[in-house]
């Protein structure tokens, strides 16, 4: 079969890789319905994430159970399941605490640009829909994998309350569902932090209320102004930059929380600043599992469209485009048909 | 009146200063019952915070008042009242929401290790008992000016639920104060990490189950062995180095909250470490105003014993002692006799 490989900075290719198959009894394969670009695959795309040798790229996936190993309970061949970008055992006191993505046996996913993949620990890590769903809803099932769950607990981590003011610095497909999460958790005002108008409208579209286009000292003022002076009573941090993360610090009140998902590049915080300031810091990868049911449901129900934010689609053979597009911000997530 | 003043490193001496009396209308004048040394003193004692002029010490209080100005509605002389460390307006918005130590109108108290003191803002800062309370109980009630509610505060803020495990970094008079904090939210399992007999025999006097003796990676490996490899729930760090806050990082489990309330001196944290790690924080100066009418009907119906806590006791001219007791671990706090 044909999947994705990044052989170095800006070199990722579409070519003939082995087809995946059972090597424990506890793995499952997975006939993938649709495949996608994650935002934390541009890190080694752009070079900043150095790498040794050809990685096989993508962990977002959902589709069709092909083949399970003989110590799997929960899923079997022809059911439709998503599962999160980490790999869990959904049995560990990690998992049984939610935070499925510290388990004890965590993997994260690899190789799932391309037609089939196979998931390990597939009974900790699969959800199962109750049908084989409809074919547009796809794109948002496939969301649910990583790019939903994570901005949902960037909310979670955020602790996103009713009627509460919430501010997303990052308008990247991540930072976009962080939006669709607070609207969902009944924030009471969303202010999205966009430069871009597509963005911007598809955060408006999800429940934003206000949209920021200033950014550093600026931004701070602006949101201070939208709030009375005091600050957000949650802020998700969707990038993971040094200035995204004061920003995010910056317009949070104080005793805010700070649900932090972008991963972290040269960001280093001072622990008497962070004192003095009392602002609250929870992030790391996400641990989808946790919301994946919730998620799922929302989707099959058509209460939530997480798949708008797919706004390029592209054949697999054209992953190289697909990853540029993202890379110059002309696209904001693309889906890959497999 | 005599009062202390730190003239430089390790020089603290009591000494003639002038009485303080009414700035503005919303001040009050309290003649203390009693006050003390606090840990946070130690740092500018040791040097380790640059002091660029004679400073008057001490910010912990209770007493009754002598005077107020003319603004100030609800507290009258005669009343015997406890207050914060913190200043505080009680009305604005960060003080609404709970966070009365990053008021808009803060002020650190300070010069408390007097015979008299000038609270500002007295209205904000200031909570008064329904009498005058017995003389035996007056430790515990200046123990919630400061100790008690930052020992609290740290709790809280590593949300310490019932029947969860916690773990105390640090057996300082804090440390012992989030013991017994963690006790009255009726947690399960309490470690308290100390090396010092009388500090450990304390901590299992208010509600320690295990005491830890190990430090650094002994140490974590033994709070890993009490909870069966998991790490603690929520974990109060009550000292403010490096050491601790890193002790307090890997004694956690993913998932788990930090609160934080020593002061860090010289704490950096790592973004992506912090991501990856998976811990929350949550710290600062403590607001005592939001615990303080809790604190002090727990202390008036003799619930909890936080006086306690107070191993030395000298008169006021003795304040030096006091420090240099408190310095080499000789007392855990040192309570003024005024």
């Amino acid at each position: 079969m044909k999947g994705a490989i990044l052989h170095g900075p800006r070199d990722v290719r579409c070519e003939e890789v082995p087809e995946p198959r059972i090597l424990k009894p506890t793995d499952a394969i997975v006939r993938l319905s649709a495949t996608c670009v994650c935002g934390s695959d541009l890190w080694p795309f752009r070079g900043l994430n150095e790498i040794s040798a050809p990685m096989a790229m993508g962990h977002e996936y959902c589709g069709v159970v092909e083949e399970i190993g003989s110590a799997v309970k929960t899923v079997r061949p022809g059911q439709f399941v998503v599962g999160s970008f980490c790999i869990s055992d959904n049995t560990c006191p990690h998992c049984r605490f939610g935070f499925q993505s510290s388990c004890e046996q965590r993997e994260f996913m690899t190789g799932a640009q391309a037609p089939l993949a196979r998931v390990p620990l597939a009974d900790g890590t699969l959800v199962a829909t109750p049908k084989i769903p409809a074919d547009d809803l796809i794109p948002s099932f496939l969301a649910a994998s990583d790019v939903l769950g994570t901005g949902w607990y960037a909310a979670d981590a955020a602790r996103v309350q009713p009627d509460s003011t919430v501010v997303v610095v990052g308008d990247g497909a991540v930072g976009l569902m962080g939006v669709l999460a607070a609207k969902q958790m009944r924030a009471g005002r969303i202010i999205a932090m966009s430069r871009h108008k597509t963005r911007q409208d598809l955060a408006l579209e999800y429940g934003a209320t206000d949209i920021v286009s200033e950014r550093g000292e600026a931004g701070v003022a602006r949101i201070k102004q939208l709030t009375n002076g005091v600050g957000a009573d949650s802020v998700l941090e969707c990038v993971g930059t040094k200035e995204s993360m004061t920003q995010a610090l910056q317009c949070a009140r104080p005793g805010a929380m700070i649900g932090f998902v972008g991963v972290p590049h040269g960001v280093e915080l001072d622990g008497a600043e962070l004192f003095y300031a009392q602002r609250g810091l929870m992030g790391g990868p996400a641990p989808v599992r946790r919301f994946l049911p919730h998620l799922m449901e929302l989707v099959a129900e058509r209460k939530i469209n997480p798949g708008k934010v797919f706004d390029l689609t592209l054949p697999l053979a054209d992953v190289a485009e697909g990853y540029r597009a993202m890379d110059v911000r002309r696209a904001i997530k693309t889906l890959l048909r497999v």
